[in-house]
């Protein structure tokens, strides 16, 4: 990786706009389809997805409306966490509809809609969670998973910057 | 079955109580864990669920939280939908939470709280359904839904006095 392919120190910006939604804003530092592909590839998802010390499987991944699609996550500690959800709108590259279900708390079902802005050599990503109630916004507020996205994150920088360099 | 055990001429009351849900509310003619067993048997739903034409079969119907529930109906013309959901809470025989998710629309996914009150041989049923939003809640109400369930709980009459008769 050459220096003017260095990543910048990115922040991820969290806003909750209404009692039922949390928005996230981030900017990658790699064209829209590139950053796209990280989100909607099966064999990229391990790559970045959680936290750096689990080991993320793709069980199913099948990104078309009505496509199911389910992650396992395996811990340290050798527990395993499902997350699942159905694919509701798929316009590549610019923007998807999913719901999102942790399988430790069925039936609370979240619906994502994370559009993907071209800014010429980087890529806007704001994922909008839309939840049920206003309880199940906070109870995800309160898990957590600002950090665990932000490491996210920062692993899905480190793989944009290595397509970078190829 | 004798003249007392007729059923009354019962009315479902459907109130929009914010705008997001949908209430329904039906008194049947029978005891509480009737009504209950109804609602929440695999071999009693094909007796009752759905209109008069269709043919409902249970394709799965695990009545414990975190399992799951799919239904599918087969319409005179030949057509399938399938129905599916995740129960949240079983609190036997008072209260129910499960999803409801239409296949033809994946994704979509309703939070559906229902209570059985004991009224000694009758049993009050309230149905709340919460949408994700205002349109699905909406295009529910559009669908036709209110004549659906009123010939589904006038079929559920006919089986309580079946049961009422035995």
């Amino acid at each position: 990786m050459t220096s003017d392919q260095q990543p910048p120190v990115a922040t991820t910006v969290v806003t909750t706009p209404s009692e039922r939604e949390i928005v996230t804003e981030r900017v990658f530092d790699a064209p829209r389809d590139v950053v796209f592909a990280a989100f909607s590839r099966p064999d990229l998802i391990p790559e970045w997805w959680g936290p750096r010390n689990v080991t993320t499987v793709v069980d199913r991944m099948d990104v078309e409306p009505g496509g199911q699609w389910r992650f396992v996550c395996r811990g340290p500690d050798g527990r395993e966490d499902g997350f699942r959800g159905t694919f509701r709108e798929v316009t590549r590259p610019e923007r998807v509809v999913q719901t999102f279900e942790w399988e430790g708390m069925p039936g609370h079902v979240i619906v994502e809609t994370v559009t993907f802005e071209d800014l010429g050599q980087r890529t806007r990503v704001v994922n909008t969670s839309l939840f049920h109630t206003t309880e199940e916004r906070d109870g995800m507020l309160a898990s957590g998973m600002e950090q665990g996205l932000a490491e996210s994150y920062e692993r899905l920088d480190e793989l944009l910057a290595r397509f970078g360099s190829a």
